[in-house]
């Protein structure tokens, strides 16, 4: 096969590459369209059938089984809902068996130790495993935008990344512990929900007060552009272990939250995320931090 | 006096302008310390004596009481740490006696009802009143930086608007309604510091997993880019009532929820505010939202 023939391949060899995708929900087809966008040879398998249609109408290999799936291609690329579902599918005698002395990338979301569990198992029955994790919305697979985390043996992930490479975007192995990708997953999707539930709530406060959430949006952005400097600098911040209160001690931020709670519930709207988050900072005052900075907090929940 | 002899002053006519300041913590001060250095003729006062030494080594006058301080200028400046404060300041019967005809701009920080209340109690007493908030650090004021907001009589606000313009900054007057500044501030300063304790909250479950604060940052910078231009496409959702799920449904916003907690507490780490998050989606999902987005959030916490 001549990679002249194939003008819609990115990767140059990607005709010698083939990969077995698992799960086709939306981000499990975007995946597996950016393999085939990519001429890679892709071998698609979903729980429920008929996920697969425009795929295979674009050149994927419907399989009528996992085990046939996974015997398909040295890679398959995991994307089902978590880890339950993937031990489901993956822990069958038959897939198990299949996938011995192939690789699996797993980019379903999970908690580390999941991951942890997952790694321990890939290595018992000779499967090459990474795991990965998946940054960025649907759209973004195939394209620049796309921001991708995997973790594992390095070896292996230099071995998988030319075809990896088909879905676009960055990629950063974050090292050998397999549960790496997973950890940092967990941590920003932390900061995204965690600020996702604050901007849904300040909307309805807003609301509540007489002001529409496109007359707050502008100065919501606001609130936004000043977080990622400030997020870079109260990191070094936790890690020399400095904790300035200068300016802005936690007892002012305990008063700045009391204040949002009582605003909230005087209409009636609850609290209760805001009330967690003043406990914590309630506590850590209590603990004799209240003259320090608002990220002593980050210390104080890291206690055993 | 002529203007040529003020080579200090931001303002052309401000050597014509006086104000009083009535509060001296680090906010209190840089406010003072910006006005001296725009040429306006500047009071201060504060309950506990010797915060004002630098300020009047710098041209202040100092007060030896509230009454005398507002009754030295048309317009004061109130920054103290809430309206409880405020209210033991300005409601004392020679102080509101002194400020009869004059006019207050509060920068104190509290909730919405506070401002309304403190707006009706200088109605009674002929006393013009404007309600504020600085959604700025202490080092920005006097400069370009610094973003304030006020709410209260136009007419009010045009009057002392050349004197505010010392501050520096962008200035916004949001309304009439004198609660408006305090209903933002509440609003905008819930998506602050829910974001905040998400980030060390995040920064700890790292650690936990191994990752340092400085190793997340970088990613962590990349999650608060994405939010200012979501925070816009989410306020037209709850405008519009739309609350598309398309790709990102609440339940799948709750499954990740569960993970972060479960992470989380695996480790011993209090994960009390995403726990009262997840209760609010799972709340919304009950409710016969699950296929709708995140925002449907907003509009089941605004119902009475």
């Amino acid at each position: 096969m001549s990679s002249s023939a194939m003008p819609s391949s990115g990767t140059p060899s990607a005709g010698q590459h083939a990969v077995t995708v698992l799960g086709l929900g939306p981000m499990g087809r975007a995946l597996a369209s950016a393999f085939l966008a990519a001429g890679v040879r892709t071998t698609v398998w979903n729980r429920t059938p008929g996920r697969d249609g425009e795929l295979v109408a674009a050149g994927a290999v419907s399989a009528a089984s996992p085990e046939e799936a996974v015997a398909a291609s040295p890679l398959t690329v995991v994307c089902l809902v978590n880890y339950d579902a993937t031990d489901s599918v993956l822990r069958q005698e038959a897939v198990t068996d299949a996938l011995k002395g192939r690789s699996v990338v797993n980019l379903s979301a999970d908690a580390p130790d999941r991951a942890r569990d997952t790694g321990r198992w890939a290595d018992e029955h000779g499967i090459g495993y990474l795991d990965g994790a998946i940054m960025t919305p649907t759209p973004t697979i195939g394209t620049p935008a796309g921001v991708f985390l995997h973790s594992g043996p390095e070896a292996l992930y230099r071995e998988h990344r030319p075809v990896l490479d088909a879905l676009g975007g960055t990629h950063t192995h974050l090292g050998e512990e397999v549960s790496r990708a997973a950890a940092y997953d967990i941590a920003l999707l932390d900061i995204f929900w965690t600020s996702m539930t604050g901007y849904v709530h300040a909307l309805a406060v807003a609301r509540a007060e007489g002001i529409s959430p496109t007359e707050l949006a502008p100065f919501a952005q606001g609130i936004g552009a000043i977080l990622p400097p400030l997020f870079q600098e109260l990191a070094e911040e936790v890690e020399n272990g400095t904790y300035s209160g200068e300016g802005n001690p936690l007892t002012s931020a305990v008063s700045t939250m009391a204040h949002i709670v009582h605003a909230s519930e005087a209409h009636g709207i609850d609290a209760g995320v805001m009330r967690a988050a003043e406990d914590l900072a309630r506590r850590t005052v209590a603990l004799g931090h209240g003259a320090e900075g608002f990220t002593r907090i980050a210390e104080v929940l890291g206690r055993r």
